[in-house]
């Protein structure tokens, strides 16, 4: 994508307007079905004619809220440049094409700063060029896929993101002997997690860790209270949960997958409009995910902790030999009190669905 | 000894003295049997009169240096100030004590850092404050400690300091499932490893990586060459090693301990004047160490790697509960190239010998 940057022709006042949509496409929600966008409209003298974001499924494009705002301001966009964040669409969801609001309010020029990796929606791009609308791709892409997060790689690959997190002593087990876990991380490591939680729509773990440690799988705040959106639970594998199970407690809604096939639970994930899946293990369900290519991003705490004996990290992965280790490229140490928290993406992504490379 | 600090009565001039006496004291080896001393001479107008620094065993200790040195420049040094970066010796060894050299010369006031730990050695400030000196203990003693090294607590727990180094995986392994441990961690680290060996006095390992790996256990530079100093070799277990074993050839002297009793490996390595070791494994041995309260500092170089299986980092330690956990408190996170080094001091030092609390 950045090599299409070099060449887009922005002006400077378009880039501060692409800077400003960048901003307020923050103001939507960060998870959820839908991305994050924002659009300015400039008139041709570099004046702000409306500005405005999405605000989650349902509501209007950043485009369309744009308009409305500089209809409601009084202001004519005619011959206007319309900044906006993601490619317009061009298809009819809950709401009609961008692409044709733009048309119909006059706009003369769009700058883009991603193009919609949609198959759906995609296209916008074309249909306004096709009309004789000015159009450039590509200005502040590195910040504009930023924004975006987990929802590009998502729509890109065409299944939910895929975060693995683990929990480990530095010697690499997520239980003791006799299963105990609580706690091998500190305080510190739990809260940033349960922030994690709080930005993913769906949490993911193995029957036998929903089992053995009979958990929430809330996202709570540092006074342990829920907060207001509550990720997905999920529960893979075959076997039943006790009727008590903290699971059934309040949080988010309850899916039990009964597979083995990480494939399929991302599918269903998928038609549940599932974007950034968080799986918190155990081991073989970690493995499960990491064997398929089915891992975009590792989380792992590690803790000064030695336990010499219990439940390894990571269950069987083929791996026999060094030469064939699940090779993963560092993206970034912090330091978290006593812990560190290693931010890591596999190196061999096998992703029959992905046209684009990541890394 | 930082509460000594706060009652300390150094002068400006005397703390300068001692910011360069620490200074000149890092000319001397940063290893071997005895500590890095730095000493100043100052007359009662807090002119500099002399200095002198320890150049290693078998050599005059810092404050006869710096006698000889204000000798050479035909100054007396009758009333001076004698600042040191440790208290003077009291105890003939390869050198006469220096507390009466310095009585020799007439020194009317001494103003140390680090008050000596040794039993054999200690005794200097006294035997100066008997003979009318004034004698001011803990001046920078934090910077006094720190230029120490390994040598300090080693002489306080009567035995060498232990730094126990692990090169894991992300999840725990020091070995695939075949043996093969060529390499899980990235050069940045095998370098930064080498630096380390550079540093110590005796690298150790047990048997079982001795036959699997074949070692040679030598500091090397970056361009692979042997570097001037090698520390010890030191193998630890019943088996014999075969003839053509790399630890036969070059490097340092090879010594070979046949017992599982990690005390014992350490009086043997005392014996040797040997102040710092660095246990690398593997995972048995490190353990023996561990669960013998004997590692005073933990190394764990942790890679981006998941193996799934494969040799454990860490044999049993007896540990079956989370609660029973051997804790840590980390000291620093370093990133190295796509690795992290955690540096942590176990949190429960078990050690007979120790007189002092280290944390
Ligand atoms: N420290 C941490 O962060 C942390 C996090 C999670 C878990 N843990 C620990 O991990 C332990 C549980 O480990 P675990 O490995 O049993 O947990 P798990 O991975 O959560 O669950 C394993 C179960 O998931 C099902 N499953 C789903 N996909 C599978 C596949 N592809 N292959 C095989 N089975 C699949 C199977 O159950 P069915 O038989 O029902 O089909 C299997 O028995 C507990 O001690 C827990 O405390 C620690
Ligand atoms: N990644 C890394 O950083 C790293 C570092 C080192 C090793 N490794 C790997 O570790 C593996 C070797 O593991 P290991 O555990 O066999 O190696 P080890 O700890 O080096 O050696 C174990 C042997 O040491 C002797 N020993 C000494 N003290 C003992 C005690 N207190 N209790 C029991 N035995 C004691 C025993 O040999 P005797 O029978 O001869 O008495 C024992 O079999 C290799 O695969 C190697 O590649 C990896």
């Amino acid at each position: 994508m950045t090599s299409i940057e070099s060449v887009v022709r922005a002006a400077p006042a378009e880039l501060d307007a692409m800077r400003h949509a960048l901003e307020i496409a923050r103001r939507g929600p960060a998870k959820g079905p839908n991305p994050r966008v924002g659009c300015v409209l400039l008139s041709a003298a570099g004046d702000v004619l409306g500005e405005g974001w999405h605000r989650g499924a349902g509501t209007p494009h950043a485009e369309v809220a744009a308009l409305a705002d500089a209809a409601g301001r009084g202001t004519s966009t005619r011959g206007a440049t319309a900044v906006v964040t993601l490619e317009p669409c061009n298809h009819t969801g809950r709401t009609g094409p961008c692409s044709e609001a733009l048309l119909a309010a006059g706009v003369a020029r769009v700058v883009v700063s991603v193009p919609d990796p949609n198959p759906v929606a995609a296209g916008g791009a074309q249909r306004l060029r096709s009309a004789g609308v000015e159009v450039e791709v590509g200005a502040l892409a590195d910040e504009g896929r930023a924004l975006l997060g987990a929802w590009l790689p998502s729509v890109e690959r065409g299944r939910p993101f895929v975060t693995l997190k683990l929990a480990t002593s530095l010697d690499g087990r997520v239980a003791a002997a006799d299963g105990s876990s609580r706690w091998i991380t500190s305080e510190v490591s739990r809260h940033h997690a349960h922030d994690l939680r709080a930005e993913v729509d769906a949490i993911v773990v193995g029957t036998g860790t929903a089992l053995v440690d009979d958990p929430s799988l809330t996202a709570r705040n540092a006074a342990g209270e829920l907060q207001r959106q509550q990720p997905l639970r999920v529960v893979v594998g075959h076997r039943d949960l006790p009727p008590h199970a903290r699971l059934h407690g309040p949080g988010g809604e309850l899916v039990h997958v009964r597979t083995h096939d990480p494939a399929r639970v991302l599918t269903e994930l998928a038609a549940r409009e599932v974007r950034h899946v968080l799986v918190e293990g155990g081991p073989t369900l970690a493995a499960a995910f990491l064997a398929a290519g089915l891992v975009d991003e590792v989380h792992a705490y590690v803790a000064p902790v030695l336990l010499g004996a219990g439940r390894p990290a990571m269950a069987d992965l083929g791996v026999t030999t060094i030469g064939d280790a699940v090779r993963l490229t560092t993206r970034s140490v912090i330091p978290l009190g006593p812990d560190v928290l290693v931010v890591a993406t596999p190196d061999r992504h096998i992703d029959p669905h992905s046209t684009t490379e990541e890394h």
